[in-house]
């Protein structure tokens, strides 16, 4: 048998994506810039990727820009709406346990000049109403937060955020990175009070090197990558129309019979945390229910580090991660495990099982057997080395 | 019967490269960052893509920076560039016929306070080495010409013009967009004296959303996407590993009896100057045989609106384009073909053909037979208005 567990990493692309990306490559393979037929049907997959996406999530087909992926839309709203919008403030918000493609993209902005306020999270992982308040200066022009927490699943309170940075300054932008929420949860970021939001293909079925940016019309950015013009100015480059198309096609199908996949993620989730805690000296570190995100299971595995418990899982082809797997290959200590109090030795044993509507109890009964199985003998390695 | 004569605007993925994009996307499709095997066999795709690039520019796997295509590439080393070598200089040298992705990203690197030099061209389309030298100054950082142009085929004489750079300054990085000559010419970026160079998947029947930069390991670049550290961290992102294993496929695909495809592309492009010529009042502003690109062929139809032509001729299934199509549906007048000396009727009756090495002789008698049969009631219908 074999579970892929990792779904917050990447997922397999669905049949009928797969088999719309390929008649795009294939037969409606036109530059949608060429003025002949070829292009017009290309520009075509383009409008209709549009009209899904804005449909689902209530914007104007207009509000999205599309990008290679979540890491270029996080870096476009946050390159791209501090350089906008630098005459009125030099300071932004951030959390301390944001995806790296946040963080990293913050620490470019402090080179440039910006100021960035870092804001602690409890041990649930959710960011502090009073110490957002507290952070907001006549300067702030910009807040990111992320909607779920790629590594714990902690979902974070963005309506509430939106309303107490809007109370103190409407002008100031709030961007959401939706990366592991897109699909996962229901969005309407006008409802919820967001300026712009980051969406990656890859974690819902669609193509790698998809994503998007939702920009409100009435936020100004500018472009990071520069040429031909292409989504009005904003990220130029001939259009990624296969993946286009199948961003659509995969959001699309992440919201049908939505509420079902959601109650039996849920509900997966739930089942496999109870079983897992019945292991002796285990530690869920993510909530049961609607607390947390239905697809992201982070759990501690006192006395084995995580890597041998991964590689140990490997050897029965059922595939975790250790921290985000999100960072290529860096052992680096986890900002979101540190962030919520675990210490370094809890960090060190913290596995992430995550999971998509397609996973089923059997694969989850076979990882918790097998982690039963093997956790007392890991232990006794762990101790002898 | 259908003619694709837009191939400079982009090409049909071929089916091999379509069968391993399908591959990877649906059995291999791990996170490179996972530590799993799933993670392993995603990296070992990367791994291969670089070898068979490396070894096709005879440069070193580890110096090639997968992009998200043509522009990212460019731009990554225009402001990856400028920003890691600021500190020797400000000056910045290009021609006036680059492709928008280097025009836009170069009058960004100005609004930032870099100084730019545009050479101009010949009537050929070729820079002038003593302009290059007037060019050079002690500020002088970066040098970046286009080796092919994409509009009517000119080769710019790449390894004289780093000859000229190198002899006056070693330190100044030279780059070359090589997005319209990889898989036409033979490129060795070493040899040719190139610092960096930029390729593109789906000119080459790659996937669209693939590229990658070129860049020596004797030169410094600073990213231009922020993140998890991918590419050594010069480009972060989950890596789009279906794209890199296609353009690596593509390369080779590319390459693969090479002088043969060559040899057939140029006596395609030879016999249809020959038999577009014999046309009234038709002038041809690409060169025949090796002195001009082997797929690329420039046509000015005196008295007929390349838009009038382009669409006459998609009534009949002949897809081509006017001015680049590379810039997004924007109607402005080509620098190119201004830089050659055309006036502004020539410059408004210009079409491109485009040919790749599937393009056969019936396709192009099949468009030059169109055009002579329909080109006297065009001119007609352009007069009378």
């Amino acid at each position: 048998m074999e579970a892929y567990l990792d779904n917050s990493a990447t997922t397999k692309v669905s049949d009928s994506v797969k088999n719309l990306v390929v008649k795009v490559m294939t037969e409606d393979y036109g530059n949608p810039s060429s003025l002949h037929m070829k292009g017009v049907e290309a520009e075509k997959y383009i409008k209709e990727s549009r009209e899904i996406i804005a449909k689902l999530l209530k914007i104007e087909p207009k509000e999205i820009i599309y990008t290679s992926g979540g890491t270029e839309s996080n870096n476009l709203a946050l390159i791209g709406g501090a350089m906008a919008n630098k005459r009125a403030g030099n300071h932004i918000i951030t959390s301390s346990i944001e995806h790296a493609s946040v963080l990293a993209t913050m620490k470019y902005l402090e080179d440039l000049g910006f100021q960035v306020t870092y804001l602690p999270v409890d041990e649930s992982g959710h960011v502090s109403m009073e110490a957002l308040k507290e952070a907001m200066t006549p300067e702030t022009i910009l807040v990111s937060i992320m909607h779920v927490n790629n590594e714990i699943g902690a979902i974070e309170p963005v309506e509430e955020i939106s309303k107490v940075i809007k109370s103190i300054n409407p002008n100031v932008v709030f961007h959401v990175d939706a990366i592991q929420s897109f699909g996962k949860l229901v969005l309407h970021p006008k409802k919820m009070g967001v300026d712009m939001m980051s969406v990656s293909g890859h974690k819902i079925h669609g193509p790698k090197g998809s994503g998007f940016l939702y920009v409100s019309d009435k936020v100004k950015i500018k472009p990071v990558i520069f040429g031909g013009g292409q989504m009005k100015g904003m990220r130029s480059g001939t259009e990624n129309v296969p993946a286009i198309a199948g961003i659509g096609l995969a959001a699309k199908e992440a919201y049908e019979n939505f509420e079902d996949k959601m109650t039996k993620m849920v509900e997966l989730k739930d089942y496999f945390i109870d079983r897992v805690t019945a292991i002796e000296n285990v530690t869920v570190n993510s909530k049961k229910g609607m607390e947390s995100a239905p697809h992201i299971i982070s759990v501690s595995f006192n006395g084995v580090r995580s890597e041998v418990m991964l590689h140990s899982l490997e050897d029965k082809q059922i595939y975790v991660s250790s921290g985000s797997a999100c960072s290529s290959n860096k052992p680096s200590v986890s900002a979101t495990l540190k962030g919520i109090g675990l210490s370094n030795d809890e960090i060190d044993s913290t596995v992430r099982f995550s999971l998509c509507y397609d996973t089923t109890k059997e694969e989850l009964d076979y990882a918790v057997d097998t982690v039963a199985g093997m956790i007392e003998l890991l232990r006794k390695f762990t101790k002898r080395r």
